[in-house]
C-alpha cells in the first residue's frame, strides 16, 4: 500500500462536527465560523524520546499522543472538534503498523466527536507524531493561566504521579499492587474535558493541565498571574496504593512527574461549591491542595508546606512551549 | 539559553491579526470567530529528506517551510493569519541556530501579517519542522480541486521547473546562466497569495498549488472533479534560460519537478479575462496550458499533447496528504 492509498484508507467517511466544510482531500481543511472562539495547540512526540514501543503498543502511542493534545484543550475550557496529524514514518514502520497509530488516535477522537481534517506523512529516520488540535470555547470563557487571584483555592483533579508509576512498573521488574491501573494511566490517560466544560458558567478560573509536573504547572500560573501559590504537600492526592513506592519516588512523581493530564486550577473561594458540583456531575475527583497569595517578590513563587516547613518549590524536568 | 528562555525570546511582542485573543503563552492559542471560514493545513519537513543545510541556510529552511504552507492557503483562496511551529531539535543544533530558523519563518510571516501563535519544541535526532497554518476565506469561496468543469481553461502562474533547476545548480558544479535566480526560486519561493485573493469575486475556480509537480497536481484535480485534463507540453511556461538544461531535465522538472509553489487552476472560458486582470493587478504571469474535458473513462485522466502525440500523463514523484 503506497502513501496515497494509505491516506484514502484513513480518510473518515463521515464527519461529526457540523461546522466542518471540507475535511481531508484538498490543499487544506475548511471549517465554518461560529459564535465561539477557536482554540488551537500542537504537540510533537518522538519515538524513544517521548514514547517507546517497549512500553506501549502503536495503538496506545496514537491514543496517548492525541489525549495529550486534547488535554491542552481541556485546560483552556474548550470543546475538542478537529485534529490534524503529521507523521514522520521511518522505513521500518509498515503500513499496517502506521494504521495502528491512526486507530489509536481515532479511538479517543471518537470519544469527543473529533474529526481528522488533515495532516502530512513524510519519510524520516525517527517515528514522530505532530498533532494539531482545534476546539471551540465561548467568548471570554477561555481558561488562561494568568487568571489566578490572591485568595483563590488551588485544586487538582484526580491523582498525581500515576503515569510515572506506570512507566516505572513497565521498566522495572517487580511485584506491584494495582499494576494494570498504573500502566493504564501511563498509556491511556483521560483528558479532563468534561470537568472543564462543566465549569463553563464560571466567569473566572485559571487552568493548566499537568503535563510537565505539578511544580512546573504551578510555576506557570504564578508567573502569568503575578501571584504566589502555597501548596500543602500532604494534601496532594495520590492513589491508595501509591505508598508501595519509596518516599523519594512518591515525592518526585507527584511533584515533578507530569503526564497525568489532570487539571491544576485556581478559583475564588466562594466558587468552591461550583467546583465540587462539576466534580460530582462529571464523576471527577477534585482536591484542594493550596492557596493563591499576594506576590511577595518581584516575580511569583510556588511554596510548598512539607514536614512543617515552607520551601520554595522550583520547577523541574523539561518544559515545552504552547 | 534553555528552551524556556528561547521560547520567550521568539514570542512576538505585538500581534498583527485583530481576531487573535491569546497567542503563545498558555495551553493553547485562541482566536475569535469571524464572518469567514477557517482554513488550516500542516506540512512537515525533515532534514536530509526535505531540505539540506548543504544547499540552504537555516534562515532559508525556516522561510521555505512556512512559504510551502502558505502556498496551501493560497491554493484555497485563503488569507494567511496564523501559524504554529513544532520543531524537533537535535543536540547538534545550537539555540542561535534555532533562532535562525524562526527568523526565516518570521521574515515571510511578516509579509503576510501572520502571527506565530503556538508550537512545541522537543528533543530528537533529526531536525524536523512541522508547521500548521491557519487562514480565513469567505463562505463559499474556498477553492477546491473538485471544482473543475468540462470546457474550463487550465492555467498556471509563473514558470515551472525553476526550483528543481535551482537545486540542480546547487548540487552539480558547472557554469550556469541566471544561477542566482534559480537558486532563489529553490530557497525562497513566493506563494501566490495575492493572485488567488484577487480572484475572490469569482464564484467558481479550481486551484492546486504545484508542490508535487504539475502532473501530480493535475491528477488530483481530475480525480476530485471527475473530468479529464489535456495539457499542451509546448505551452507550459518556463524561464527564458531554461533551455540551458538538457531536454530530458527540462521535461522532468516542468512536468514532475514541483516545489515551485505556483498555482495550477481551471476556470470557465468566459472568466479568462478575470484571470488576466488579476494577473496584471498582482504582477503575476499566467499562462493557459490546457483544457478540461468530459471524462472519457471511469476515472479522470491527464493527457499531454507533446510532439503531436496525445499521451497519458501519469503522476510521478512522491505524494503527500492534505
Amino acid at each position: 500500500m503506497d502513501e496515497f492509498s494509505f491516506i484514502k484508507s484513513i480518510k473518515p467517511k463521515t464527519w461529526h462536527q457540523p461546522t466542518l466544510v471540507k475535511g481531508i482531500g484538498d490543499d487544506a481543511a475548511v471549517f465554518r465560523h461560529m459564535t465561539k472562539n477557536v482554540v488551537t495547540a500542537v504537540d510533537t512526540f518522538v519515538e524513544n524520546v517521548h514514547f517507546s514501543q517497549h512500553t506501549m503498543t502503536l495503538f496506545q502511542v496514537g491514543y496517548r499522543a492525541l489525549a495529550a493534545n486534547i488535554s491542552d484543550l481541556a485546560a483552556m475550557g474548550a470543546s475538542p472538534a478537529f485534529y490534524l496529524a503529521s507523521v514522520v514514518v521511518p522505513n521500518s514502520l509498515s503500513m499496517p503498523n502506521l494504521h495502528k497509530i491512526f486507530s489509536g488516535m481515532n479511538a479517543i477522537a471518537q470519544t469527543y466527536n473529533m474529526d481528522l481534517i488533515g495532516g502530512d506523512m513524510v519519510a524520516g529516520e525517527s517515528l514522530t507524531l505532530s498533532i494539531t488540535v482545534i476546539g471551540f470555547v465561548d467568548e471570554e470563557k477561555a481558561r488562561y493561566r494568568n487568571m489566578a487571584r490572591d485568595g483563590d483555592i488551588v485544586f487538582v483533579t484526580g491523582t498525581l504521579g500515576d503515569a510515572q508509576a506506570g512507566y516505572h512498573i513497565l521498566t522495572h521488574d517487580g511485584d506491584y499492587k494495582n499494576k494494570s491501573y498504573y500502566i493504564h494511566r501511563h498509556r491511556m490517560p483521560t483528558p479532563r474535558v468534561d470537568f472543564a466544560r462543566a465549569l463553563s458558567h464560571l466567569d473566572r478560573i485559571a487552568l493548566n493541565d499537568v503535563s510537565d509536573g505539578l511544580a512546573n504547572e504551578a510555576a506557570e500560573i504564578v508567573e502569568a498571574s503575578g501571584v504566589d501559590i502555597c501548596l500543602y504537600a500532604d494534601n496532594i492526592p495520590v492513589s491508595p496504593s501509591f505508598s508501595q513506592f519509596s518516599s523519594a519516588l512518591q515525592r518526585k512523581w507527584k511533584l515533578f512527574g507530569g503526564e497525568d493530564f489532570e487539571l491544576l486550577g485556581t478559583v475564588a473561594a466562594d466558587k468552591w461549591p461550583d467546583i465540587e458540583a462539576a466534580a460530582e456531575t462529571t464523576n471527577t475527583s477534585v482536591t484542594e491542595i493550596g492557596r493563591v497569595m499576594r506576590c511577595e517578590n518581584e516575580t511569583g513563587r510556588v511554596y510548598l508546606y512539607e514536614n512543617a516547613q515552607k520551601k520554595i518549590l522550583n520547577k523541574d524536568g523539561y518544559t515545552h512551549f504552547k
